[in-house]
C-alpha cells in the first residue's frame, strides 16, 4: 500500500513520560472551553465527547466557537484594531466562519476566486476584503473589483496589466498594494535574513523588481497604490523576522516617497504595510504558541519609530493570521478501530493503534511532517505507556496521523482519541482519498453542538458522476 | 502563504535539451491514441485539446478510454486470465471505471466501505471482489460478507475475531487471504531483501506472526484460508521483487500444508498465491514502463518451479495493478496564466509559469516529491528553452507541478500546457485547497468527448453547509 511514501524515522518521544502525564490534557494545545470530568472524559463546548460521537459519529472536527472569536478578538486587540487584523480564509473558511470575523470587526483575506465567492455569499462586507493569488485571471480580478473589495495585492507584472484593463473597463479606481520579497525567510524556529527569492510570490526587492513593479503601479491606470506586502513564512516562533522584514519594507516606502515627491498625490496614497501572517501555534505540549500581544506592540513599536528615523509618517500596520486564529479551536475525534502490535526488530514492539480517518482529514504529517498531539478522549487510561504510532485506514503506509508517541496499551477499539489543533489547513485540505469522505465540522459552545458542514456520503462522489454512462455489466 | 513546504532542490533537468525535443510528445508517456496535429497541437482520443478546453473548461482530467481498456486487456492476457488481475480501484474509481473492469473481465480490489459501496453501484460482480484494509470494521466486514465478496484480505489478529463473529452471525463461511510481511521491499529502482516491518499492513513472515495467523484463521469458525497476500511497493521497476517475495511466501505455504496435512480439507483450500500490485509506469521520458508481459511470464514460471521444488501444487497467482492500469490513460489540461521571471541569485533566471490547477488536483508533487512531464498543447513552440517552473495557483509556495524543466520562453497566457501519466492518485487525492474545486473527468474516443464526472462548484461545497447557522453580518 506505499505508493513511495518514505516513512519520517523520528526518534521515540517522551512527551508523555507517565501515564499521569497522558491523562492530564495539556490545556494549552486544546481549545479554550475544554474540561475533562472526573472520568477522563472530555468535554469540549461544554459538551461530552461521547455525546458528540454519538450525534455526529466519527471523525468529526469540533470547533469551539467561542475560542474562535476569543483569539479574533485578542488579535484585535492587539494591532489596535480588527480592521488591522485581516483572517487568513485559505487555513478555514466556511460562511459561518466568514460571519464570525464579520461581527468581530476583522477584514478578510482571500487567496481565490473561489474564497471570495464564499466571502461574498457571507455577505462578508466587500470592502474589508483583500485579494491575494499568484495567479489572478481576468475574470477573477473582475469579480473582485466589481464586488468594490478594498486591496487587491499585485503579484507580478503581468497582473498589473491585467487589473488596468479590468479596472479601466470598469472605470474603476482599485486600491492595491504591491507584494514584496523581503528576503527574509522564517522557518518556525529561526530566520534567515536573506533566502527564499525562488518562489512564485511577489516581486525581490534585492534585484530592484519590487520598485519597478511599484513604479509601474504608480503609473497604470485604473489602480492606486495603498502600499507594500510581504509574508515571511508560517508557523513562525522567531517574531524578529517580521521586523527586519518591515524594516526593510519601509527602505523601499522611503525610496518611493523620495521619487513620488513627498506632497505628491501618490506619496500621500501610500499608507498600509501589510506583514502577512504565520504566527505560530502549539499543536504539541512542549510548543508555546507566540505571544501576539508582545509581537504586535514590539512591531508596532518598531515600525514607529523606523518610520521617525527615516523621516515618514508611520504607515497602518496590517496583519494576515489564519492559522493563529483557526487552528487552537478544533479537535478531530476519531474512534479506534485495529489495534495491533508490530515487531520491528528482535527487541522492540510497536503499537500501532487505527482510527477511522487519516491522511484523508489530516494530510499535514505526510505532507509537512507536522507532530501533533493525541490523547484518550472518552475516559481516563490505566494501562502502561507504550511506543505507539496512530495510523489512519488508507490504503498506505505513510498515513501516519502520530508517528511516534508514548501511550497506555488500554487504549482499544471503541475508544475514541482526540487530535488538538486541527482546525488550520486540514479540513481545507481535506482529500477523498480511498472514498473516506470528509467528517462533518460542528461547532460547540454553552453545552451545545450544531452542524456548520454535515458529513460528505458516498452519494455525494455518485453526485458528480454521469453514472449512466457505461452500461451496467452482466 | 508556503505553511512549512521545503521547495525540493533538484539540479535542472535538460530533459528536452532541443526545442525540437520539446515540440516531440514521448508517446510512450500520453495515452496510446494521443496525435500531435501539424500544427503542434494535441488530439487526445481523436479530440484536439482546444476543442476539449472550450467544451470543457481547464483544468480538466482527460481520459482514454481505449487506453484504460487496453491495459486491462494486456494484463488479463499476461497474467493468463482476468480473474487473476485485481484492478486496485484505489487507483481511480468510479462507476463507470469499474464498468469497464468489469466488462473486460477483471477482478476489483478494494481498500474501504466506500470503495465497496461504489463497486457495488456499478453492479460490479461480488464474486470477484477482493476486500483490503487495515481497519476494517464490523459494520465494513458485514456490508463485505453480505454482498458476497470473493475475498477478504486478514490484516491483523483482531480481524479474526471480527470477521469470525460477522460471518457465522450471517451463518456463511467466507474465504480469505492472510496479509504477509515477506520483509521485502522495492524501492522503485531497488529492493531491499528485509526491511519495512515497522508498518501498519500485515503479519510479519520472520516473526512467525503471519503462520500463526493462518493457523488462527483456519481455526476461526466463518472463514476459509484460500491462500496469501503481500504488496512489496509502488512504482516498481525492480521485478526481482515480486520473485522473491513469492519465494518467500511459497515457504510459509509450504510449512502450513504440512501443519494442516497435505491431504486435509484445509490444505487442498489453500491455491492463491496474490503479490500486489505496484508495476512501475512512465511519468517523465526517462522512464520505461515495466514491461508486465515478461514480469508475468517470469512470475509464473518462477512460482511454478519454486512450487515444483518444494512439492507443492503450485497455486494460482492473483496481482492487483492500479496504477499500470489508470495512470497513463490520463493527461491534465492546464491553462496557462501568470508568467514571470525571477532572479534567484545575481546571474540566473527562472522563469515560473502558473497554471489554473496545482495541489489541489495533484498533491503527488508535494507528497511524494513526483515528476511529471508537461508539454505544450495548442500549438508547437517556437521560443527558446528557459529554465522553468511550473507552479499552480495555491496560496502556498510548496505548490509545484514540474520543479525544473526547461522550456520553450514563448509560453504565454492562453496557451494550454498538457501533463501526462496523471490517471492514477490524482483525482482520488485531489482537495478543494483554496477553494480550487475539483475538475472535472473527461472520457475521450473515436473523436467524442464525454463528461464522466462533472466540474464541482462552489455551490457543491456551499451544499455541504448549514449557510443559515449565524446570521448575516451588516
Ligand atoms: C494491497 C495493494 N494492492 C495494490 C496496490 C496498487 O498499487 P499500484 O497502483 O502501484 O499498482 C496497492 C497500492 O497501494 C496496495 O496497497
Ligand atoms: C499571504 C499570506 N497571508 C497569510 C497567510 C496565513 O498564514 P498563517 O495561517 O500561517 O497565519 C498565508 C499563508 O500561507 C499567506 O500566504
Amino acid at each position: 500500500m506505499d505508493p513511495e511514501v518514505h516513512l519520517p524515522q523520528v526518534p521515540l518521544r517522551q512527551r508523555t513520560a507517565t501515564l499521569e502525564d497522558f491523562n492530564t490534557l495539556p490545556s494549552h494545545v486544546f481549545p479554550t472551553n475544554t474540561r475533562v470530568r472526573t472520568t477522563g472524559e472530555i468535554e469540549l463546548g461544554g459538551v461530552p465527547v461521547t455525546e458528540l460521537v454519538a450525534e455526529h459519529g466519527t471523525p468529526v472536527f469540533v470547533m469551539d466557537e467561542a475560542d474562535f472569536r476569543g483569539r479574533c478578538r485578542r488579535l484585535a486587540a492587539a494591532f489596535g484594531g480588527g480592521e488591522h487584523v485581516h483572517y487568513a480564509s485559505k487555513a478555514f473558511l466556511s460562511v459561518t466562519v466568514a460571519r464570525w470575523v464579520a461581527d468581530e470587526g476583522l477584514a478578510l483575506d482571500v487567496a481565490s476566486q473561489g474564497e471570495l465567492e464564499i466571502a461574498l455569499t457571507a455577505g462578508f462586507p466587500a470592502e474589508r476584503i483583500t485579494v491575494h493569488g499568484n495567479n489572478k485571471s481576468e475574470d477573477f480580478l473582475a469579480v473582485a473589483v466589481r464586488a468594490g473589495v478594498e486591496l487587491i495585492v499585485i503579484d507580478s507584472v503581468e497582473e498589473i496589466g491585467r487589473l488596468a484593463k479590468v479596472a479601466s473597463g470598469l472605470g474603476v479606481t482599485q486600491d492595491v498594494l504591491v507584494r514584496v520579497k523581503p528576503g527574509v525567510h522564517v522557518d518556525t524556529h529561526e530566520f534567515i535574513a536573506t533566502s527564499h527569492e525562488d518562489q512564485k510570490f511577489g516581486f525581490s526587492l534585492a534585484s530592484g523588481s519590487a520598485e519597478r513593479a511599484c513604479l509601474a503601479v504608480v503609473d497604470a491606470a485604473g489602480m492606486r497604490l495603498r502600499g507594500l506586502h510581504c509574508h515571511v513564512g508560517s508557523q513562525v516562533f522567531e517574531a524578529d523576522g517580521f521586523g527586519l522584514a518591515a524594516d526593510r519594507l519601509l527602505g523601499l516606502w522611503a525610496r518611493l516617497i523620495d521619487e513620488l515627491g513627498e506632497e505628491s498625490d501618490e506619496a500621500t496614497a501610500l499608507n498600509t504595510l501589510d506583514l502577512g501572517g504565520g504566527y505560530g501555534i502549539a499543536y504539541t505540549p512542549d510548543q508555546e504558541e507566540l505571544d501576539v500581544e508582545t509581537v504586535a506592540s514590539d512591531l508596532l513599536r518598531r515600525v514607529r519609530q523606523t518610520a521617525v528615523e527615516r523621516g515618514l509618517d508611520a504607515p497602518v500596520l496590517n496583519v494576515e493570521p489564519g492559522r493563529a486564529i483557526a487552528g487552537p479551536s478544533t479537535v478531530t475525534l476519531y474512534a479506534v478501530g485495529t489495534v495491533k502490535d508490530v515487531h520491528t526488530s528482535d527487541d522492540t514492539v510497536r503499537r500501532y493503534i487505527s482510527v477511522d480517518g487519516g491522511m484523508s482529514d489530516n494530510i499535514r504529517p505526510a505532507l509537512y511532517q507536522a507532530e501533533y498531539d493525541c490523547r484518550l478522549a472518552n475516559r481516563h487510561a490505566i494501562g502502561t505507556l507504550v511506543p505507539t504510532r496512530v495510523v489512519g485506514s488508507h490504503c498506505e503506509s505513510g498515513d501516519i496521523l502520530i508517528n511516534d508517541a508514548l501511550m497506555p496499551d488500554d487504549i482499544a477499539a471503541g475508544d475514541i482519541l482526540a487530535v488538538p489543533a486541527t482546525g488550520a489547513y486540514c479540513y481545507m485540505m481535506a482529500s477523498r482519498y480511498n472514498m473516506l469522505t470528509r467528517p462533518p465540522v460542528v461547532i460547540v459552545g454553552d453545552g451545545q453542538s450544531r452542524v456548520m458542514i454535515r458529513r460528505e456520503t458516498v452519494a455525494d462522489v455518485l453526485a458528480l458522476e454521469n453514472i449512466d454512462l457505461e452500461k451496467t455489466p452482466r
